[in-house]
Order: structure tokens, then sequence, then C-alpha cells
């Protein structure tokens, strides 16, 4: 369910699309990104590949770290390092990753998430730090 | 350039398909998984997003964990952990991931993976926890 | 400060009497480290060297998901993987690194952990994958 | 046993005659450090303390980017995230952390290190993120 100030929204980037995620809810140090459960999501083994936790934790911590809430004005990261621990297998219907900024200056920033199902389970948590893109 | 056993090939599985990477080489301790870059692989900023990078790097340290050479007697492994430290921005056409098993026990393994360019460009490295899943 | 269970306290083991850090609160899935910052603790540049707040981290994570409550049943854990996030530097006289267990089984646990000063502010994250040791 | 040039030799700091380890190799790119296992060293368990691991690690690559040839232009790094993976348990006498510079620019670095004892069996592998601190 989102939570997005709808004058934040921006266009649906190739990857969002293609894995069918969404940014649902944005504030300054905070982000959450959501993703239905779906068949292409699967893994060898039929259940959710951990890079599908990944991306999800790694964008949820990207966004919440870029929060300028001025669409004209946009701050961009690049991930220096993501670490995802898988807590749990997936058995709900939706993936919720949230994130925290957790500290960072002018050229770094440093965050954590939880990707949740829909109930509330721990699936992973992750920390990462990034940096920011020089305005163009 | 695939010089996977073909008797070890297995079927696509589905995200797998969806992202268009293939299984190119598997050896006791050692797998390489390789992606032509394309158009739904891009983030905001228009460029890989990092979530491919760990997608690749976490299927290729599981497959070099999981090799016995026998279609028949196929290992499963969950990954616990995973790290990925992003060194460059992809330029090339082709991502390609290695690793190599680095220890582990009958229980757990670890490994470590390079992501790199056609041309050998190092575009991340990672490392990682897995654990084998019990026989069904 | 101390709120630790006194019928817990174990003996200080070595390195933990070398570096002079001490446990000062446990309890099921939680734990508190501290050490007081000392002269022996700096690093090249003159300030605390990043191995303790790894030390104070892995141990405090490590203890998190050791309780028991019986001294004569202790559990034993050992790491299998650490991420430490170096957020701020120190500043403040006294470490505090507080660590939450995050899921797991029998055999393996999941812990998360922050290291903050006497005043409160936050100088590293991390989280932990760690496999229980079998009884002797 | 050093191979460090003599001219680059620094003066011992403060953890690092505490816990006893020294620089013994030193180049563009790549460090050595090593500690003889004693007493001091163990943990709970009475094994070497996984603290420890982390510090070498932290340090060979902490230096591993930072070589400049030169004892009057020193370079001296932040470490931004460390993840240590614990490989197998010490055994040796002698504790060898190598570490390699794998990419960055000039504001940060990335570095790899493995720690072995002396038999060369593996301990423990890392990864680490850097950042230089501005010149004084």
């Amino acid at each position: 369910m989102s939570d997005l100030d709808p004058t934040l929204r921006e266009e649906t980037y190739p990857l969002q699309a293609h894995l069918g995620f969404e940014l649902t809810g944005w504030r300054d140090g905070w982000a959450r990104v959501e993703l239905p459960v779906a068949g292409h999501l699967g893994n060898r083994q039929g259940i959710v590949h951990g890079g599908v936790h990944a991306t999800l934790l790694d964008t949820a911590m990207g966004y919440c770290g870029c929060y300028t809430g001025d669409r004209d004005r946009r701050a961009m990261a690049l991930t220096l390092s993501l670490t995802v621990n898988y807590i749990s297998q997936v058995n709900g219907l939706r993936l919720v990753a949230e994130a925290s900024k957790t500290g960072g200056g002018r050229s770094t920033f440093f965050a954590s998430g939880t990707l949740r199902d829909e109930t509330g389970a721990v699936i992973a948590t992750a920390t990462g730090v990034f940096r920011f893109r020089p305005p163009e």
C-alpha cells in the first residue's frame, strides 16, 4: 500500500518494470519498496531467488539516502558495498523492503534495511554503504 | 562462451529466463554465469542495477559449491549471507561472474566471486556463506 | 553500567582481559558489551582501531544468540560471517555494543548490532551469521 | 618473515604493540600483516577471538591501499565497511594476513584479504571499502 507523496512519484525504470517492484514510501532517511511474489522470481529450487532480496534491499537503501522532497533536485547514489543476511524463506505473497539511513555525510551514506512479507515475518536484513553521484 | 559439460545442463529456471543469464561453466568448486547487458537491467540512473550484480554473483557462488558431476544427485544450497562490493561501473556488453569455493564442510560452504565484463574489467567482487539443503 | 544477572557472570577470558571489555547485559536474544576508550586501542592515526569495533560487535552478537539462562548449560557459537559498517569516529569515553538476534534455528543464528559511545552517538553497525558449536 | 622496505618502517602504534602484530610486507596495492598466536588472543572458548581475524584483515587491507613509497607523504584511510568470513579454525602458530587492492579512485578504495596460518591453511577471507583521509 503506497503512502508515497504523489508529487515525488518517478517514472518506472527498466528493471523495476521488468521485475515488478514499486517505491511505496519515501521520507527523509527512509524508504519502502514492494514486490508481489510471482513465478518469474523463482530460482533453481522453485523459491524466490536471493538476488531478488538483494535487489529490493539495495533499492530501498539507495532511495532512503536520496530523499530531497523536490523532484527538480533529485539526488542519486551508487552502491559501494551491500551485505544481505538471509533469515528465512519466503512464504508470503508480497515482499516489503524498508530501509533507513544510519549515518553519513556529504559524499557517502550508510543504510540498513529489512525485508519482510505482508505478515511481517522477517525474510532478510541488509546493510549498505552508498556514494552520492555528483549533480550533473 | 559456454564450456559447460552438456550432460550437466539443467533446465532454465524462472528468474534465469526472465533476466537472461546462463550457467556457462561448472566444475568442482568453481562456476561461471553470464548475462548480456540489456535495456531491462537498467536502474533509475540508466545503468545496470546493483541487484543484477548481486544476482549473478549469488548464483555463481551458489553453483560453485553444489557441483556433484552427477545430474541425478544434485546438491542445493541456500544463501546465508552475501556481500557485494561495487568496484566500477559497467561499460561492456556482457557480464561474467566467476566464483570459487573457499572452504566449508558438510553443512555450509564459503565462496568468493568476481564480476567482470567481456574485456576482463572488474565490476564487482563478492563473498558468501551458503548452507546445503538436506537431500529430499 | 552492568545489569547482568550475577549468576550468569562468566570468568573473564584472555582477549577480554587484554583489551578490557566486559559483558554488561545479557538476556534471551540480546547482549551488551562495553569497553572504556583507552590508549592501547589506538591505530596508526591515533584513533580507535576498527578492529576494536569489530571485536566488540562480534562479541555482543555472539553472546546474544547464546543466552540459556543456565550457567551449567552454556551455548557456544562460532562466527561464520561478520560485516561492520563504520558510521562515525569515536569521540566519547566508552564504547557500548548492543546486539539482538534477528533469526535462525537450531544450527545457525543471525544477529545485528550497534556500537555507540556513552552519549548514544552511533559509531558502527554490524550484522553476523553464527553457528552453534555442538555441546561437548 | 619481513620483506618490508626498511625505509618504510613506521613506528609501532598502540593496538599493534598491545596485540603484537607487525607489518611485514608492503608494496603498491598489497600488504602483509603477521601476528604470533598467543594466549592473550583467546576467546570464551579458548580459541583465537574472531575480532583478531578482523583486526588483522582490516589492517592489511587498509595498508594495501595506502602505499606511497615515501615516508614523508603518508596516505591514511578510514574503513567504511568490512566483511570477514570465518573459513576454518586456527591450528597454527602464526597468523598471516595478506591483502590486495581491488579497485577504487581518489577518494575510496576496495580491497580483499586472506588470513592464513604459517602452513598456508586459509582461516578467513575479507573484503573492505576504505576512504582516504584528506592530507592534513
